[in-house]
């Protein structure tokens, strides 16, 4: 503890999980704002400061294991943002998740573009299996709060939408050059769950039982009473057929 | 018109369009009912009866370029299923149009799912343009109905985020045994895109105006009406609210 590091050059004082986090940061950084297509190795082992056969030591199966690596980190990540505390009205926990989920993609906008765009060479059965398996912790989140850790079906099917209606908005978003500003964007979703939990409700029970227990978290100055007041004009659109 | 058709094995008398599209029939049978790997050449040539060798005479890209043609033949005939006459309520448009999806889903179950689910060998950027085009006209489809031919922004992003939830369930449905029956998905997705075209009126007003327009073509016995008066209890658990 009391001995000073030894001198030489920085690439000798790193151990092994600190030379391969820190290849893994680099190859996260160019993977997140260009396709894999235009990722090389020498461009990993630039961003690095380190050599090339250096890079092949650490990921001997070359740009597609860094590529795997990459996505495994940048996965283990997004899922953290998906943790909240149970705590609140249901619609402000929802919001903050999608503040961080939104934070994400914008710092990931390239390669989360390409990723779940599909077509592309580093794509294997196993990124595939990535991606689903955050889709799932997303789920699974979005449950909790919604307290049903084990949904029936239609509810279930309902998260699942919802959240491939979040993905599909932040692809649209990233290529209209990320408008609407991300808290514009971010209300508009919670709006988009509500209506959905709303309508689903109307047609399952278990949905009914769920939206009954949120409501009585919800606050009279909070989301959903604000997007019932802005309902209230649509709804009178309506008069002519109740 | 009047000479009698030669005689010798079926093969001869097709015509190379004819053969083309046998060849094509066959491998969109079986493209329909397996992911691409577990289906061969040779189980093409034995579905359409002709030898290895004939059909690497029409398709010398081999199964690769089989499966491209036949998703090409499936996207057309998708796209075909979208049309629907702007005549009667909105919501019941949109109900034949998923009614006709659905039965096309059904019919081509594990190939629509390997297809959409991704990380598949026979996905490239062709066959992710074809996806995409395949979207690009439900979305235009659903615009259309809905008066807004030329979209702002966020109901464009609607549209599109409705169109990623509707393929969303289109795979839980099947992995789920195509449970509920296919009539039960189809009103709840048409809720769906009634309680996202409503929260989304609630803060864009070119979406309320189509909502406006949607209404004055509704009636006081079809699915809006319907779907309010469900609604009426879920809405009742937010009186504290408001």
């Amino acid at each position: 503890m009391t001995s000073p590091a030894p001198a030489g050059p920085a690439y000798r004082r790193l151990s092994v999980e600190e030379r391969r986090a820190q290849l893994l940061v680099a190859a996260l950084g160019l993977f997140a704002h260009r396709p894999p297509e235009e990722v090389s190795l020498d461009d990993v082992a630039e961003a690095a400061g380190v050599s090339r056969p250096l890079v092949y030591r650490y990921f001997p199966g070359g740009k597609q294991q860094l590529y795997e690596a990459a996505l495994r980190s940048a996965a283990d990540r997004l899922e953290s943002c998906f943790a909240e505390p149970p705590e609140g009205p249901p619609t402000d926990r929802v919001a903050r998740v999608l503040d961080r989920y939104l934070r994400f993609v914008d710092e990931h906008d390239a390669g989360f573009s390409a990723l779940m765009r599909g077509g592309s060479v580093a794509e294997t059965s196993r990124t595939t299996a990535i991606v689903d398996e955050v889709r799932r912790a997303a789920a699974e989140q979005i449950l909790l709060h919604l307290g049903a850790s084990r949904p029936g079906p239609r509810l279930g099917m309902m998260v699942r939408t919802w959240i491939a209606a979040v993905e599909a908005s932040s692809l649209i978003w990233i290529d209209e050059d990320k408008a609407p500003p991300a808290a514009e964007l971010r209300d508009w979703l919670v709006d988009h769950l509500i209506g959905l939990l709303t309508v689903t409700a109307a047609s399952d029970e278990e949905t009914a039982a769920a939206v009954a227990d949120l409501l009585a978290e919800e606050t009279p100055d909070g989301r959903i009473a604000g997007l019932a007041h802005r309902l209230a004009p649509v709804a009178g659109g309506a008069a002519h057929l109740l």
